[in-house]
């Protein structure tokens, strides 16, 4: 690694710039986020290496991981040794493990997503999701049980924040994610493309297992704390309750991985 | 709350002595654990009322919980008033929402919670499972979809972690939960009992929707980063893999979540 130029300034304006991606702020104006460890960066450069701008990474990841450095070198992807200290600087979480990539945002326009799910696709739509873990989690269900597209509404976390980046365990590359959408204009986007729009609530009077799923759908996942309001009720096709013997046991991300599980066992 | 006994000194034994059960050597050697926050303490008091010694609330959540701390009282539950300093010193959450109570250990001896699965119940095997997040959401899993009990290894996280206790999110006291025994012998009492035991496992031949569920069976869950053992895949009767669209989308408690689901399904 002793070919690379070593970043070794954590106060440079290039670190700050970087270190600035943990603050929705910044990532909105520069339209740019991190990806924190190996494992993420693998993916990232695996699935959307057109999205990559640059590979920070120390001298003991580097030898460590030294397909991933030559993987980014390849694809042109500027590499940039730093140190320990640069690097901690840089990264949101505590362990980045020696490697930090920025990438330019990988989220497509609603209308593409929606193209995805076509004539027999299913997807996720999070209504006002806030907690970056459940999010993370849920794009990785649906990356997992083969979901279309993720719709996230511009009243939930930022999907861009490095904590979900993290949950989501690389799948945030693998299929695509529209944000931004306020949540009545999303839910009317799937209606006009003929999308069943299936509400997962503890209140619904249809189970799981009778759910309609032959078509093109969507879940709809509503806040953590509050589930769906009524307003978004009214705009679903169906209200679709998972049969469990006790109120309040499955918590968001659960629940949309056993929905999408049965959307996958359908097709 | 004026006629309650107030704690304000954070440094006193007694605060200390709750404190310390944030640690397992304090834990195992007391026989306690804390339950942190008004949910928890609720499903204590509802459904293991007999194990909570004590409960320490400040002024403001005694009002907005007042049934909580009648419930206590009318139980023969010491309550305590305390400063918000005293319970944030006793408490391991940084927002215990003015509430911490102090319970007995709940986990059952291991023939006990055998027994519960019977003829026809299932459960879940812990064997190395080391987050304590995904301990406790998968005992929330198997709260949700029926399973009859937990039986957590040796080798696995404590249970009674203030952690893995928050994120069961009180399904710790719904059902019995065994702990402590070595994974051999957890896996051989298992099949002297006629349990069918299930290896979770993406490597696994059978998918998950030809898994024979029928009898009583046990899924057998290892540890996140590196799966099950060859010893104990060998030990057990079959290894499913749940049908995924790519390799390492899904964490272990949604793995175990999916597959508690089906075997709820098949009941």
């Amino acid at each position: 690694m002793t070919d690379l130029p070593l970043l070794s300034n954590a106060r440079s304006e290039r670190v700050r710039s970087v270190a600035a991606l943990g603050r929705r702020a910044a990532r909105d104006k520069q339209g740019r986020f991190l990806v924190e460890g190996p494992q993420a960066v693998r993916e990232l450069l695996g699935y959307a290496v057109h999205a990559a701008e640059a590979l920070y990474v120390t001298d003991p990841a580097a030898s460590r991981h030294t397909e991933i450095v030559s993987t980014a070198l390849g694809a042109g992807v500027p590499v940039h040794g730093c140190t320990e200290q640069v690097l901690a600087a840089m990264a949101d979480t505590d362990h980045p493990q020696g490697m930090v990539a920025v990438a330019r945002r990988v989220d497509v326009p609603l209308q593409e997503a929606l193209d995805a799910v076509g004539e027999r696709g299913y997807a996720v739509v999070l209504t006002h999701v806030r907690d970056p873990g459940n999010a993370g989690t849920v794009l990785r269900g649906a990356d997992a049980f083969g979901a279309s597209a993720v719709l996230v509404s511009a009243a939930s976390v930022d999907v861009f924040n490095p904590k979900v980046v993290r949950s989501t365990a690389g799948s945030v590359f693998h299929l695509p994610v529209a944000v931004g959408t306020p949540v009545p204009e999303l839910l009317h986007a799937c209606r006009d493309r003929g999308i069943r729009l299936l509400a997962a609530d503890g209140s619904g009077a249809t189970a799981l297992p009778d759910a309609d799923l032959g078509g093109p759908h969507a879940w709809v996942m509503g806040n953590e704390a509050w589930g769906l309001e009524p307003e978004v009720l009214e705009l679903c096709d169906d209200v679709v309750a998972i049969p469990i013997r006790r109120a309040e046991s499955l918590n968001l991300a659960m629940a949309a991985t056993v929905c999408l599980h049965e959307s996958a066992r359908g097709r």
